[in-house]
Order: structure tokens, then sequence, then C-alpha cells
């Protein structure tokens, strides 16, 4: 009986993906990971050239949403039950030996993993890796340190009410802003009202080719994709520079 | 002229490192990294058996605080020369090749090396590698995913304000509480007022050996390292699991 392995892929760059999880990826005999139905999917395209050449693939499509409003009891239900269905398929392989499930990110960070975790308790042995968060591998890619003494941090989703967005953004003094896309025009308004708009950046397929990063305040609406992050920086308490004597 | 080349570490267990730290490490001729006096220092320990039999190593020492506060000017004065020191030191070094500066976690949150950061910009070429942060192998050892859906996530230093820790408790769904240690009762006070202790765990070296997992409310203030790190998990919106019919 083998393992259901989740393994974090971290932020894109698969040289960032940690030693471990490396190792699982490449030595993996079954190997399954979400996507869109008719994409390749951003997990399958990280791990590219790894997989070995006998591995069988198991592309998890969620389920098509287009007749369907994302936030509706039927999608729900959908949803519920194509997790439902995954882990009884994921369950069935581990029998025969260890599978590889493919993760953007940290599994634990607002993963789709974690809907078959809870569903695989008991029933598996499940391992999981943990991975270089999304948002990480964005505030890298900024090249800005992002908190400094005792600043707080905050972690917000961008389809949270502009209140919400609003009082967060004002009380925190680091902020990642996860979800964005169509949502950017709320988010933007929100981070005004805090006062934090002129010191928001948005970060595009951070750690990856393409990557873009541009102040928010210059971004439109129609030119946000939904995966991008916004990050407000940290400028907490740090020891002062001494004056230098000229060298 | 060489690089200075930052290499984040992760949590603690050195098979969580990335590809491009541990290739970095064990290429490294030129080896720095933080400690306190008269130890072997974390980040240190971590890499025990990966460097190259010819590696230097320089520690760098954090001045000593037992006859200054920690928070007062004339430590921060300490510490801002002891930075501008190592700034000098590591950029004279990569004159003559890379210089690998170990960081545990990531070194962009709340990471020492950030002050090495600031004063190097200009002075040398610097590359930041970023890691897996402590918080989150602290949430993976615990085996429960950390934020659902829309799940707001605070990350919080024990050293801030009682007042200012419960607002933000209050506020939030998930949590991430550092540098607990002797800040434990207003750290559990401030969880208390906001209604979240009993949701609280404390975690000490968390991917690591001597990994120790507990309830907060179970640990006593004589008994928290100033490492461990305290997490209230999100449990927010998720696809309900459909009732099944029996197998």
């Amino acid at each position: 009986m083998g393992q259901i392995i989740c393994a974090g892929l971290g932020p894109g760059d698969p040289d960032l993906i940690s030693v471990r999880a490396d190792r699982a990826i490449r030595g993996a005999r079954h190997v399954a990971y979400f996507r869109k139905p008719g994409r390749q999917g951003q997990a399958r395209r990280i791990v590219e050239g790894m997989l070995a050449p006998d591995a069988v693939e198991y592309p998890m499509e969620y389920p098509v949403t287009t007749e369907i409003p994302f936030d509706s009891p039927a999608y729900n239900h959908l949803l519920s039950a194509f997790y439902d269905d995954w882990a009884d398929r994921l369950a069935a392989l581990a029998q025969d030996g260890d599978v590889v499930v493919l993760c953007e990110g940290d599994p634990f960070l607002y993963g789709s993993f974690m809907h078959l975790h809870v569903r695989l308790q008991g029933r598996a042995e499940v391992q999981v890796i943990p991975g270089i968060p999304g948002m990480v591998g964005c505030w890298n890619a900024s090249g800005t340190p992002m908190t400094w003494g005792d600043d707080v941090l905050t972690v917000l989703m961008g389809t949270l009410p502009e209140a919400d967005l609003a009082r967060h953004m004002a009380g925190s003094d680091a902020l990642v802003i996860m979800k964005t896309g169509r949502h950017l025009p709320r988010v933007r308004r929100a981070l005004a009202a805090a006062g934090r708009l002129d010191d928001a950046l948005l970060v595009e397929r951070g750690t990856m080719p393409g990557q873009r990063i541009a102040r928010l305040a210059d971004v439109t609406a129609e030119d946000c994709p939904y995966f991008a992050i916004v990050l407000v920086h940290g400028r907490g308490r740090r020891p002062m520079a001494l004056p230098k004597v000229a060298e």
C-alpha cells in the first residue's frame, strides 16, 4: 500500500521546488494535478521535463463553470462531487503504490489539495511536502524585504467585501492581496480608502518567465490576471544606519 | 567580481531547502551566517554535512545584549554598527568571488539578512533565493490546512502591545504569532480576550528533530522557547461533502 504524496511546487520556478519534492516528482509513477478543462495547467507546466518517461498522468479537471455561478449552491455541490470522486480514485490508486499530487505554492495555504486531504483522512496514508508560497515568490521578485521588526502582515482575498478589505488594509503594516483579477477595481478602492494605494505593487507570474511588476495605481482593470498578487511592503522598526565617515 | 547570494534555508529540515539554494550552499567557497556568540546557530546547524570541505565560514555573531536592554537606543546603535561592519566585510569578500549567506526561513520575511541587503545596495550584486518560511513548516507539521476560501490570515509578533494583539486576533480568521517566548502570558491573554485561545497550537522546532506540537492552553510560560510559533487555523468556506451512500 502506497502513500498519497502532495508535493508543494513553490511559486513557479522549478528551481525553487524543495529537494524532497523534486525527488518525489522525478521518481513518481503516478502523477495527479488540478487544471481547468482544456488547459495544460500551471502545476503541470512547472514540472515540464521532470517526470519519468513511464509516469502515468491524472489531470483532475475542475467542473466547467460557464453555466453556473461560481458562488452558487449548485456549483458548490458540483465541486464537492468532483473532490469526492478524485479522493476515491486516488485512494484506489494508492493501493498499488505511491501517487504524487502536484500543488502550486504551499498545499496548506489556500490550496485545492486541502479538499482532497480532508476527504482522504483514514482512507490512505497522506504526506504533504510544503512549498514556498506564491506570495513569497512575488515579494522575492519585487527585490524588497516584506516585513521588518514587529510589522503586522495580513493576507487578504480580493473576493472579500470592500469595507472588510479597507479595514484590514488600514490596520496592517504589510499586505498581500490574492485573487485580484476581476475584483481589481474594488481592491484599488479599498487600498485608496486605507491610504495604501500608492505603495501597492502588482506582481504577475512572480519567479516565472514573463514576470511583470507594476505599480498598482498604473494598472487598468482589463490588464489584471486572476492570479496576480498585490503587495504592500512593511516599513517597520529597524536599526538605523549610522552616519559613516567618507571613505 | 562575485555575487552575495542569500540562500533561504526554509523551516529547518535540510530536505526542504530549494534545489537552487541547495546547489548554491554545496558549491560555496565562502559561507556566512548569523548566530549568537558561543552558539553553533540554527542556520549553520541546518546545513551540517552540506558544506564543501574547503569552504571558509564566517559566523556573524550578534552583539552581546546582557548589559543593554534589547529595545534601547544604545542596543540599536550597537546592532546597526554590527550590520554596517558585516556589509563592508561581505562586499569586500565578494570582490574575489561568490559569498553565500545562510538565512533560516525566507530571507525577506522578518529576516536578519534584510539589514545587510539595504546596506549592500549599489555596492555588490545581491541575489536572494527565497525559502519556505518557518511558519509554513509549522503549519505543515500540524497536519492541518491553514487557510480556506477567503480566510484572512494575519501574522503577528508576540512583542506587540496586548490590545493590538487582541484586536488583530479577533478580526482575523487564521493567525500566526511569532516571537512568543517570554511574551507568552501576554499572547495567551490576548488570544483569550479574542476568544481564540482554545483553538491555538504551539509548534516548536517544526519539521526538525524534537518537533513538538501542543495546545497553547496547556503550555506554561516557563516552557515556551522564543522561536516557537503559535498557530490558529482558519476554517473558511469550502464545498461541503455530499452525503455518501454506504459502500
